[in-house]
């Protein structure tokens, strides 16, 4: 005979004769704290639930040199050469592909790109994006910004520029910021702010949110909307999936690599937890109506998904798109796959229902 | 000198003295398939950014009995009647916490509840909302289905009518359906179908996508909005959190656990892939506008998005809110959370804008 009882939890648990097999970790469960789940080691295959481009992307090993941690902007100064070379090298293909021209200029003493697609429609025809790169606030100087720039001008039809803004050893926090209010407030002199929308992955992400909170300090109008992607919104190694996905990320892959070391040398002592920072700390009211992207193996998923519910909290209009077994900002890794075109053309949508004419 | 170059994914590698410490997965990654990631085993603690209502269950220990696994729907009954024990202990002051009222009733031969809150706002006045609830197809018979209609008519202030759906072993595929249907048209009888919304988790979720699958076969007209939480919308197992958030999430905890067990049981024989079991795979254009709701967590989390993404390509409107740390469908087990709260106003917004009055 089988008896199931309910434990102090109200779960069923086995009472007589029931046939219930140990889990791998309940021999851990002693040595650990009472309210850690202990995860066993797994083999995760790539799903045969994305594209055939994606599954290149997600099968791909940890990234090598995830745990290289240079210490000072000096520092960094090789291993930004070394990604940045690889980003060029794939540019002018990619930007064929896309069908985007690209020019260099100076907005109020700030570099920038002004990134064109070779037909505008006429709903984008008075439209301008704001773009604020990616690369955990040191990596993608120069033309490596633009791939993500490229892809929303090509998939959305929209004029784009993006602020090629100073990093170390250049310059430090605010340094990254203050370009990006200075474009902002540029393009405001000549354009309506309904017209504008600002938009970015990773440290492009925090920095669209950033922005906003500064707008809003500073007194000036917001954009119509906001894409932050996957945003570095906390930068205090707080969230969840900074530990469920860690080692799954194959992009980020830990809170103790790469991208936070970069995020330290930039921030100089200032306070990880400054909302200029670590945007989810930050009053997200009287934001404008935004789109958060991420994916399901996202370190950042925690990140994400706690702006959304922020937003959502201050009755934002926040729209959240969750791409299956993407890791961090994935989703513009290859123009050809099906899930770039798809995540973009998205972001285009929203702001196509939001912006004024 | 420190050199970086580039691998043949042009991702950075080391070519001269780097310092990159090798990573816990590489002395594995000969023996497995040349794409299946290496996740070492890890201790997740409960993190800081939910309640300490959630941070409870978060920290729950993974489901006992997640991995028996009953046959036949005769073998189910007495671990049916032990969960259903569990959940009408805690009814009565739920119930009182949430001022609803609960009536028993049979709506053309099938079983139902009425649960209505003890006021219902104006522009609720003539909405009704259809409740399918979960339990993978065979738990939570008679009054043990109505935690998630409570919630909804409590936080949402809806009149809710849940389906009390035949089960194995009384009856098998399409049973849940088809008494879903029943009670879908007579409503139709007497309401605007515009001013009705179908909600309900996990099976429910799923439940409540066939039902739409299946009311465009039979020409019936669309309802004004769906909530479908965390849906089994693909039980063939293929999703990528199937694997990634195996034994994290301490509900399901695994694809080979539970409740793919009594699906089995409730599908005797037919095509798990068929869209009526398996809806992800179903024609989801001309749906009426859609809720999801998920977790980090969720083992279906990727069942969740799949759906999102599916209906964003038919033009459908859908929103998606994940909630941190959260495993399958922990939004509606503690009603005094605020994450519970959270979840289910969003949904009644959600209602609220797409009902009419």
């Amino acid at each position: 005979m089988i008896e199931f009882g309910l434990d102090r939890f109200g779960r069923l648990a086995c009472l007589g004769f029931c046939v219930i097999a140990a889990t791998p970790s309940a021999g851990w469960a002693q040595a650990a704290a009472p309210d850690a789940l202990q995860v066993p080691a797994k083999s995760v295959p790539v799903p045969g639930t994305v594209s055939p481009q994606l599954a290149k992307i997600v099968g791909m090993p940890l990234r090598n040199g995830w745990d290289v941690l240079p210490k000072t902007g000096e520092d960094w100064v090789p291993v930004v050469q070394a990604t940045a070379a690889a980003t060029l090298k794939n540019l002018p293909a990619m930007q064929e592909r896309l069908r985007v021209k690209v020019e260099k200029t100076t907005i109020d003493g700030v570099r920038a790109f002004i990134v064109t697609p070779a037909s505008i429609p006429p709903q984008n025809q008075n439209r301008v994006l704001l773009h604020m790169h990616g690369g955990c606030y040191v990596l993608n100087p120069g033309e490596a910004a633009l791939p993500e720039a490229m892809f929303m001008a090509g998939f959305g039809g929209f004029k784009v520029i993006s602020v090629d803004y100073r990093m170390p050893p250049e310059a430090y926090f605010p340094a990254a910021l203050d370009d990006g209010m200075t474009v902002y407030k540029a393009l405001l002199k000549t354009t309506d702010p309904k017209k504008i929308a600002v938009f970015g992955s990773s440290a492009g992400g925090a920095l669209t949110l950033e922005m906003m909170l500064k707008a809003k300090q500073d007194g000036l109008p917001m954009p119509g909307a906001i894409a932050p992607g996957t945003p570095m919104s906390d930068v205090t190694k707080v969230g969840d999936t900074f530990v469920t996905n860690a080692k799954l990320d194959n992009v980020l892959v830990s809170p103790d690599g790469f991208c936070d070391a970069g995020t330290v040398v930039y921030a100089k002592g200032h306070d990880l937890k400054d909302p200029l920072l670590s945007p989810v700390y930050g009053d997200m009211r009287e934001f404008p109506p935004t789109i958060l992207t991420s994916g399901t193996r996202d370190l950042l998923l925690s990140n994400t998904v706690r702006v959304h519910r922020k937003l959502r909290e201050a009755r934002v209009e926040a729209q959240l798109q969750v791409f299956e077994a993407q890791s961090h900002a994935q989703y513009y890794r290859d123009d050809t796959s099906p899930e770039a075109k798809e995540a973009f053309e998205e972001i285009g949508l929203f702001f196509d229902k939001h912006l004024a004419k």
